[in-house]
């Protein structure tokens, strides 16, 4: 079992099985010796601040992070691959007066940080949005850090 | 003509006339293998949803990515410069229970994959927008790869 | 002192006081060349359109510009070490009918101009939010290039 995994199951987590895209995109893709992954919403629907509470939609965003880590590991083969987390973006679904973006959007970046330790910190942009996809309460996108490179440029 | 503008003729498109930024920013920017593309709205206005319909949008979506693509061709000078897209950033600006933006960012998408095959499959976020410059229904960005690098340090 | 303080100096503009994240994410992030960084928002609140005027939030876009910078030196000790702007994400966070997002995020990208001269021309997207944390006016997150690589595969 990959050591990522092997720190999820002590945390008492694990991946969920892997949902696939709802349109023309691929999950992730990789780019020299970075991996852009797609944006991907959380189960959990609802607009933070009115419908849901920020410390639901944290978890909402540690839930949408760990579909991510599903997708990725099904595309890429092995979370290992990845040796560090570089840029998180999270939009969260505000009601008119909910501010706490910055909190809410923690859920994901805690967990990247207990997985991948120091270098799992990373960048962050956490913003208000006023709708989503299938009116999920949370969106998460990424840049990763492979340990190799697909580029024969870089080489 | 360049592989590229070949099978958008096929497809019965073309390149309008080059659009200029609205603003103090270049159409899109070198970085080593990557090409990081401005945001672009499409000339298409209005709220989805409401004014205009998914439909509507997602051909919306697919005028922004010509738009996108006379720019990219006027800056570097060859399209087939381009072995791979990346990242696309979708904003889709959304009445308040409109939530299939996936669906209205494929417009674009489903263009890419068709100019540049395998390799035009990509990373995608589509995130509902209150409002957008203009007024317009969307707005495109883009993270592209070039099949050379201009970074000596990568060389 | 450095060659970009020396501009900002002579441009009448100094650092402030650098801040730290609000929450559990680092300031920038070194990636290969590459160097991500984090969303900061304007110390200005208030919806742009109707709490403050275009004008007001283009000053506001500077100033967080201005935060960002002071950020960037505190965590790599020298803003020389940037070497090219590659792409500036701007949100506004916008009144229903504010449309004018490129004039807005201008001020930061005058700034990055002058700064950085005809390197720090960039790739941009300029965006209209709903709302922002903590009520921001503003908020920007950036790509920059630094003159160096810490990443082994791509020596």
């Amino acid at each position: 079992m990959s050591k990522i995994e092997s720190r999820l199951g002590e945390l008492g987590l694990e991946l969920p099985p892997p949902k696939t895209p709802v349109a023309n995109y691929l999950g992730c893709k990789r780019s020299g010796n970075l991996l852009f992954v797609s944006g991907r919403v959380s189960r959990v629907c609802g607009e933070v601040g009115s419908d849901i509470s920020s410390a639901e939609a944290k978890l909402a965003a540690q839930g949408a992070l760990l579909d991510i880590l599903a997708i990725i590991k099904k595309d890429i083969g092995d979370l290992d691959q990845i040796v560090s987390i570089e840029k998180l973006q999270g939009f969260v679904r505000s009601a008119p007066t909910f501010t706490e973006q910055p909190l809410v959007i923690d859920g994901a970046s805690d967990l990247l940080i207990e997985l991948w330790g120091e270098n799992g910190r990373h960048a962050r942009t956490a913003t208000g949005a006023a709708q989503l996809p299938f009116g999920a309460a949370i969106q998460l996108d990424l840049v990763m850090r492979l340990g190799y490179s697909n580029d024969n440029n870089e080489e």
